[in-house]
């Protein structure tokens, strides 16, 4: 199969573009280094020591015998889009090439807008490139859980039967997202949706829960394989960043109480639910929805279960309550379902003290590269409401 | 109170803004004469000619002796938004400034990107003014009853409560809307609900029916007050391009079978809406949706009015059914709630034979302006699937 993976230099597309050479798929990524500029713009840096795209590239030719055909640009760039499309003629496309981060979104007017126009813009000039060159190609998205917000009912898999006034449909789950950031991916999922309603194109969104982990199967095979692991409060995820402030002996930055319960998976599970959506695709004019989580926590269990092993490895760690820059509710109801992707196969690799001893030792041979500055929590969903509580220097309460 | 009235140079824009001046409210408009190079870009026009915003504006003043402030600019332009809004300090905005043709935004992948971009950036630019600027001001958006799609429930408006597995929650109404242009107006609602949870503001989203009719109060004042008036199949709406059809003795171009069922209201009751909307304001951090529409018609009913009362006037019309240019159900369910604007006073203008012969005549006026060629629909929703039949030269069948 000929696999377009956009965004294929990032934390997550590096490791799938090469998953699927090494399952000998032909593999060509599109990347236009905006993570790589983003950290730059805030004199930060992946943890873990990333090669140039051409030299990772070269690495896996060297381990593998394998090539992958790189191309260079912006998706904001519809000309390119296509171009990249027609040439490479993929029979899939895996989309990662987006704005990720919901503080990045929420820093600026600036930030907000750069990050809808990239990921809004960029999908709708694929859609277009997908509709005019490879109509039966199937659209892989990732989307995310952040999508549906958290509503007070069960979350199910993209859509929901509505009995309303004695008359019965299925229709789009309602969305309600906490950023600007899940509000762009809202945004591609109704254009997604329109394209294979309208133009007949086949779609998987995969709503993607929080994602950890350092490692998979390709990336462990040389060092020159490694993917980005960002542990900053702009990039990094939850139990990324709890790991790196345990090994550094910064207290574990859990927002306000604790209680957002969110769904969380490893990055070895994205890979395989990526390749069973590959094997399977959606039928032509499908837009299917699979809900990408193997596990729900809350943000305290994960605070714990990190304080925990890290203690056992003789790390002293502090948990602290740091005034909630976001705007969420901090004890809610969560319940998504998620059972697609089971039903096609995936087996999780579920989350313990294994996991987080791994991780642990593999950051403390990077630790010295930790940027200290960048962890504690300054981008404000209201700004001007914590100006006095100097947010990030005065955490509200500590546990331990 | 400071009313400022974005896209106040369009067909609605520029009446509204009237209005409010009228009413004795301080208005300015904003307005990048987008719709003015769309016509020029096609090489159309509206059909009753339409003075410059300068001359308008001391038309105006001639009338009313009241002042209309202008700001001529770009929505996308962030900075631009931000000294309007700091220097014109509204207490309420009334939001036009929007690409708004279904059509047009179907036609190349260019336009597309333009409409969303412009539509959900010039949005956004204009939440973070409010925000950061006059955070008590009271957002007027026009949104559209096309958001909803055709689902096979009741339309509410903007929540549906949904009861599920034993719970229940009061949602945004899941959106399934028939353009790239309604998906849009879809992706600045869920923007606009964001700003109101997250930030607290105040926003009224008008989602509107289809708007037919030539004149209002004040814009019947004067001949030079005049509002534009637009009949071609780009950026007319159905029922004013089925009079200038009936005046100047084309076949009314009725869209396969004609069964699709819309919500309409009078040009005048949508400027009575935004006035109740704008004299009853929602509350700080509400994002309250009404359904503006006062009734339902299906194609077929609204060419069988024009028919026959433009027959009764001596014009003979003939009904066309051309192939469907749109993908969209021809027959379909369609009960759309529209209470809370009756709730708040609105007294509807029902459409009749009355209001249709008014139009024929002031059409008569200006025949002679028609340009016959940009009548029949040639923006297809799938390229490529007409191309055989010569849409808009071979219709399928022919009534009367």
């Amino acid at each position: 199969m000929r696999v377009l993976v956009l965004g294929g230099d990032g934390y997550l597309g590096w490791p799938t573009a090469l998953r699927f050479s090494s399952c000998g798929h032909e593999v060509a990524v599109l990347d236009n280094f905006s993570r790589r500029r983003w950290h730059l713009q805030q004199s930060t840096e992946s943890l873990i020591p990333v090669l140039t795209l051409e030299e990772r590239i070269a690495a896996w030719r060297d381990v593998s015998g394998n090539e992958i055909v790189p191309y260079i640009g912006d998706m904001e760039d519809g000309e390119l889009v296509d171009r990249v499309v027609a040439e490479f003629v993929p029979e899939a496309v895996v989309h990662y090439a987006e704005q990720s981060s919901a503080p990045y979104s929420m820093q600026s007017r600036e930030a907000a807008v750069e990050t809808q126009r990239n990921n809004v813009i960029g999908t709708l000039n694929l859609l277009f490139a997908i509709r005019d060159r490879v109509p039966d190609c199937h659209l892989i998205k990732l989307g995310t859980m952040g999508e549906y917000g958290t509503p007070d009912i069960d979350i199910e898999e993209g859509y929901i039967e509505i009995e309303h006034k004695g008359r019965r449909d299925t229709l789009p789950f309602p969305k309600q997202p906490g950023s600007l950031y899940h509000l762009s991916k809202v945004h591609d999922s109704h254009n997604i949706h329109f394209a294979c309603r309208i133009w007949g194109l086949r779609a998987t969104d995969l709503n993607q829960g929080v994602v950890y982990g350092i490692e998979t199967e390709e990336t462990a095979r040389e060092e020159r394989l490694s993917t980005r692991f960002d542990y900053d409060e702009t990039f990094g995820t939850v139990l990324n960043r709890f790991c790196v402030q345990a090994v550094i002996g910064h207290p574990l930055t859990v927002y306000g109480k604790g209680g957002q319960t969110r769904g969380f998976l490893n990055i070895r599970d994205t890979l395989r639910c990526v390749e069973l959506a590959a094997a399977n695709p959606a039928a032509l004019g499908e837009f299917r929805v699979f809900n990408q989580f193997t596990e729900q926590f809350n943000v305290m269990q994960l605070a714990e279960l990190v304080q925990r092993t890290a203690g056992e490895l003789g790390y002293e760690v502090e948990i602290q309550h740091y005034p909630n820059p976001r705007v969420e509710m901090e004890e809610h109801y969560y319940n998504a379902t998620h059972t697609k992707l089971l039903d096609l196969g995936l087996e999780p690799h579920f989350l313990g003290e294994e996991l987080v001893r791994s991780m642990l030792k593999t950051i403390a041979a990077h630790k010295d590269r930790v940027i200290e500055r960048a962890i504690v929590p300054r981008t404000r969903w209201k700004p001007g409401e914590l100006e006095g509580d100097a947010l990030g220097t005065a955490p509200e309460q500590s546990a331990r």
